[in-house]
């Protein structure tokens, strides 16, 4: 990956490519007035790709992108995006308000029915207030703009802290070429084959089925690879639309790299911002088998309650790291094992090394009183034997203020 | 199960069935000064089963439990337990001290070091005391007592609240029939093939082989369907010891029926006792395919960190159940489902149904000011098809309390 220095970032969001426009606005489906609705469009010659949540429990809205980008092989050029209403387990009217959303807004735009998708995120069980969602259509459209991104990055957001969007841009042989992202989610996350929801945005022509493949790898190594409570959604989804003058086979290696980057930045994000967060954890997994072995260890330290909770009191507890590797389900000698907490070295092939219990811990509330400008990572990195695979992972500490958010959310 | 009011409580924990000792005193390797070396000794012509963690980083006892269990052909007699240490994770020395403290009990029972095992439990990484384990066991064996039942359920534990300890009696066509059982465990708990630490004594003669696979069948039906944050320890260990006049084998169900009982008693009463835990969570999912699969859907609702706070806040939050399910990894039709919190029927179907929501709140609240004594179970019940397969599972709530006990529990 030594071409990673060609990629510089960028303002504007999803919006930074160009011939995208988005928008977002308040159509009053939250409580609290706060903006809820989102609209991104892309030019006509877009392909998408999508990946969305395994759950056996979808969203009426995932199985209509799912649908909508099979029979439009990929040609989709709109997604509308509410927030406030999961539109999950409405029973039968949770697919019909969904086809009735995206039918008005393709007419709207003039566009066919099956280019447009919609995602919902919110409260499950309760439908969506279509009235004022449809009301909502005109004033969306209205506001498109090719710089909207910020708009819609903030429109999609329900207990999210901050908003969460990036772009990068690469010269390729003197042609511009820019990816941008936008993504929202921060408790129920575990996503499964995508995020919450995450959006992205390519100004370079792609062929569809290169396009699919490369975003399926790239959100392998980044939605996929964060959790913040184990929680897989009825709801993730992740949508990336590629629009622009075809590029040479030669460069997508370079764009996949791009995809991934912006994806990754999304996914740390969003891990970031887990509910009741002070810091991001970042577990890295080298000597394993395989890639999906390493990454598999990883998420599953990552998600270790025990280790959440040891990182959130600036314990550092290795026990709980090894015994949350030990039970991943990768097979590995546990006399092979070492491991480092930052440039803390605690853990050599299976022996405890003495280590200063008091400067570990120090460099754990150093993370926690950093920013999300300063460094606020705590690395846990684990060596596990001599194989080629390396995997990452990325979670959030587990503090009281969870427990509080999620004990109250809906009463 | 008809059968099962053939079993009636009785006193006397592991110790309740002829023939069998224990005793449980303080070593000194806690700083508490509080009991922390048990000892149970069961007759001579004792069987003993085992099952142990599944994760790949195990600590030394159990490594030696699985070896001599094999060696002795089932044929052990005694185990030994320290609390405080769990002697995981201490590199070469784990084993040797291991090996030490069982032949130093050994000759001082005067029984084969094969037929003698050993359970540790407490911090991983840090050995045990071997001076003042050692020093321990001569006071240990003079405390031997057919009524020490309850002087060993107490020195097995660590952070758990309550001792968890358990007889059940029958009477098998005249002949008595008792089978006694105690665990330990509060944290680091989801078990894979066995609890944290987990004893059962029967007074009964069974076949080694019938009893390791009935023994096998009633952990698969209790401390393997329970769960508190999701992490399998390194120590997880259950021992299960026969001993007496033969028993005919057509009463050989309604024993299992009995272990099976007091291994559930016992993986509840550790759920119950979760840390920071203020109720039991019961989930039980009927209709589907087999009960492995019900048994998974049941342990992931338990396990959820959305529902355990969601029970935490008094909230009939459905939707977090409903995705747990469809994440579990098992395959249903969502529109098939239906979902009761207590009596509330909350879902029918894969439609949502108008309820009470301050009586469901209500209702959860109850179980929460409930006791040990009282009904302080939250029981979640959801019917996902029509199959055969019915499973059940045991989880508690979680609260901040839990985060303030591991955060905090080294430093």
């Amino acid at each position: 990956m030594a071409q990673s220095c060609s990629w510089s970032p960028i303002e504007g969001g999803i919006t930074a490519p160009s011939g995208f426009q988005a928008a977002g606005i308040t159509a009053g489906l939250k409580e609290s007035g706060k903006p809820d609705l989102a609209l991104l469009l892309a030019p006509q010659d877009a392909v998408c790709a999508g990946t969305f949540t395994t759950s056996s429990v979808r969203a009426a809205c995932v199985d209509l992108c799912a649908e909508r980008l099979q029979v439009s092989k990929g040609q989709c050029r709109a997604v509308l995006v509410n927030s406030g209403q999961a539109n999950a387990c409405t029973g039968d009217r949770g697919l019909i308000d969904s086809r009735r959303a995206t039918q008005a807004l393709a007419d709207r735009l003039g566009v066919s029915v099956d280019q447009v998708l919609i995602c919902s995120t919110g409260v499950i069980g309760v439908p969506i207030p279509m009235r004022l969602l449809l009301a909502g259509l005109d004033p969306l459209v209205d506001a498109l703009d090719s710089g909207g991104g910020a708009a819609a990055a903030a429109a999609i957001l329900t207990t999210d802290l901050v908003e969460k969007q990036i772009a990068l841009e690469a010269d390729i042989e003197g042609r511009r070429v820019r990816i941008g992202g936008m993504a929202k989610g921060s408790g129920m996350i575990h996503p499964d084959m995508a995020t919450m929801l995450g959006f992205l945005s390519c100004d370079a022509g792609i062929p569809v089925n290169v396009w699919q493949a490369m975003v399926r790898r790239a959100v392998q190594r980044s939605f996929n690879a964060i959790t913040v409570d184990g929680d897989t959604s009825t709801n993730d989804s992740f949508l990336a639309f590629a629009a622009g003058e075809p590029l040479p086979v030669d460069h997508f290696e370079l764009i996949e790299q791009g995809v991934t980057l912006v994806s990754q930045h999304l996914g740390r994000s969003i891990a970031r911002d887990g509910e009741g967060a002070t810091c991001l954890i970042e577990v890295v997994v080298e000597g394993a088998a395989s890639e999906s072995d390493a990454q598999q260890m990883a998420r599953t330290v990552c998600g270790s309650s025990l280790v959440k909770t040891a990182v959130h009191g600036r314990d550092p507890n290795w026990g709980r790291i090894v015994a949350a590797a030990g039970r991943s389900g990768v097979v590995f000698d546990a006399q092979a094992i070492s491991l480092w907490i930052g440039d803390h070295h605690l853990l050599e092939n299976g022996q405890p090394l003495g280590f200063d219990r008091l400067a570990a811990s120090t460099y754990l509330q150093q993370r926690a009183e950093g920013s999300y400008l300063l460094d606020d990572t705590v690395l846990i990195r684990l060596v596990i034997g001599s194989g080629p695979g390396e995997g990452r992972a990325w979670g959030c500490d587990l503090s009281d203020q969870y427990v509080r958010i999620n004990a109250d959310y809906t009463t």
